[in-house]
């Protein structure tokens, strides 16, 4: 089964669009867990056992965890493990390097962690993200228009007549893969969104930017059309409560977003 | 002291330029250390003994550490506190994600790491960067123009009679910052560094790609000019030898080029 198939089954199986990102801050975690061994894990398995039936992904920034050194690492590679294999995992690690180098983030991402996908950024073109592009069994997902206001200061210059980001997407789809190929494209833009579905109609789009960024999610679920999505929410699933409740809290704040996400075939 | 003071103390003390990569692979250690407990850090710890009187800096590549999980986030982090507090230590890790994310980058690597500058992507723009760039004490480099062939995909894009690398380059040193600024230039292109030199005459340049990529001193010293720069050799001092004498073999190439790049005030 290659990645993409993964993605249809678990979305079909659950009616769920829905991705959760993992991005487990120490200071955000309640007060109850702190005197654990790992308050990260345990944090991140009651979030995973609350939300997990309404998950088609799990996205975990790999920057939450390096932040805090050999521990973190540690954890981020038992989250990984902890999450069900019928469920899509996404390492949202935004790499890409010279050839011989990006084939050692590959080995990372998907030898040792064993994610199903990973974010990569564009800017240093194919060789860049060649070692990702030849893995079949795997996506690889690649930054176009992101959801910050810092997007429109490099993906929004008109080269040609036509955006960066526009470019980005073109070029990267007319590239030899072998894996499944996705862009990220941030809940902010929905008029923009309407015009990618235009040029790259069968293309994964991974949305995050619902929630704390601001997003509206009516306007993207119309804009995106029936084109194949995850839509992300991090911080308003993970940090919906902050007492003892916040397992609870997830579980509703997780089965609201699928609801209003909604599931079209 | 500031990074920036930090580099040219470092280089008018011993008179060089040169920075050297630790991008260390076990595929690529000699024989003899492989019995032992970690031959990434009985490497590491040789070839640093072998050059270090002739590295301004050490540039170490984090995608080649992650490869090994666990244990190799463990032995980038003792490599960094093996290096004498005098040298310059360079994170080439081309991070950047939106603010909150990149606040965990700038943690992970100047606070856990502890290293003086870091390699960063301009793609998401300026809040993606704003957490490096507040740093006082710290360099920030910026991806501009890379070595590689996929530099031409789109960091040469025509926007308003500039290609993008330009204007990564002329909107980064608009901004406000604490940290010190650098950029990234191939050695594969001297004749566009002589342009950038123009614009950019005082920035930093830590350019990469002289020895196995294929870079010509020469060429790149002309077209520098008296613009301070880190010159980058990875594998042409790390595996100058296969055997034994690796070490002996380290020093004398870090010798050779450190030489060959030269030293002007």
């Amino acid at each position: 089964m290659n990645a993409f198939d993964k993605m249809i089954a678990r979305q079909s199986a659950i009616f769920s669009r829905l991705c959760i990102g993992l991005d487990t801050e120490l200071s955000k975690i309640p007060e109850h867990l702190h005197g654990l061994e790992s308050p990260i894990l345990a944090f991140n398995q009651q979030i995973i056992d609350a939300t997990s039936e309404y998950a088609s992904a799990y996205k975990i920034n790999t920057a939450f965890y390096e932040q805090y050194g050999l521990s973190g690492w540690e954890a981020l590679k038992q989250t990984i493990e902890m999450i069900p294999n019928e469920i899509f995992t996404i390492a949202d690690a935004k790499r890409a390097d010279i050839g011989n180098t990006s084939a050692a983030y590959a080995r990372a991402v998907f030898d040792d962690l064993n994610c199903d996908a990973i974010t990569v950024n564009p800017y240093m073109g194919y060789d860049s993200l060649a070692p990702f592009l030849e893995r079949e069994d795997r996506m690889v997902i690649v930054l176009a228009l992101t959801s910050n206001p810092g997007s429109s200061d490099f993906q929004r210059l008109i080269s040609d007549g036509k955006p960066m980001y526009q470019h980005v997407i073109e070029t990267v789809l007319s590239w030899k893969r072998n894996a499944s190929i996705g862009f990220v494209i941030g809940a902010t833009h929905p008029e923009e969104l309407a015009l990618i579905r235009q040029y790259a109609s069968d293309a994964v789009l991974l949305i995050p930017g619902i929630g704390a960024q601001g997003g509206d999610i009516d306007a993207i679920m119309k804009a995106n059309g029936n084109g194949p999505v995850f839509i992300n929410v991090s911080r308003g699933i993970q940090y919906a409560g902050a007492g003892e409740q916040f397992g609870e809290k997830a579980h509703e704040a997780a089965k609201f977003y699928k609801e209003r996400i909604g599931y079209t075939a």
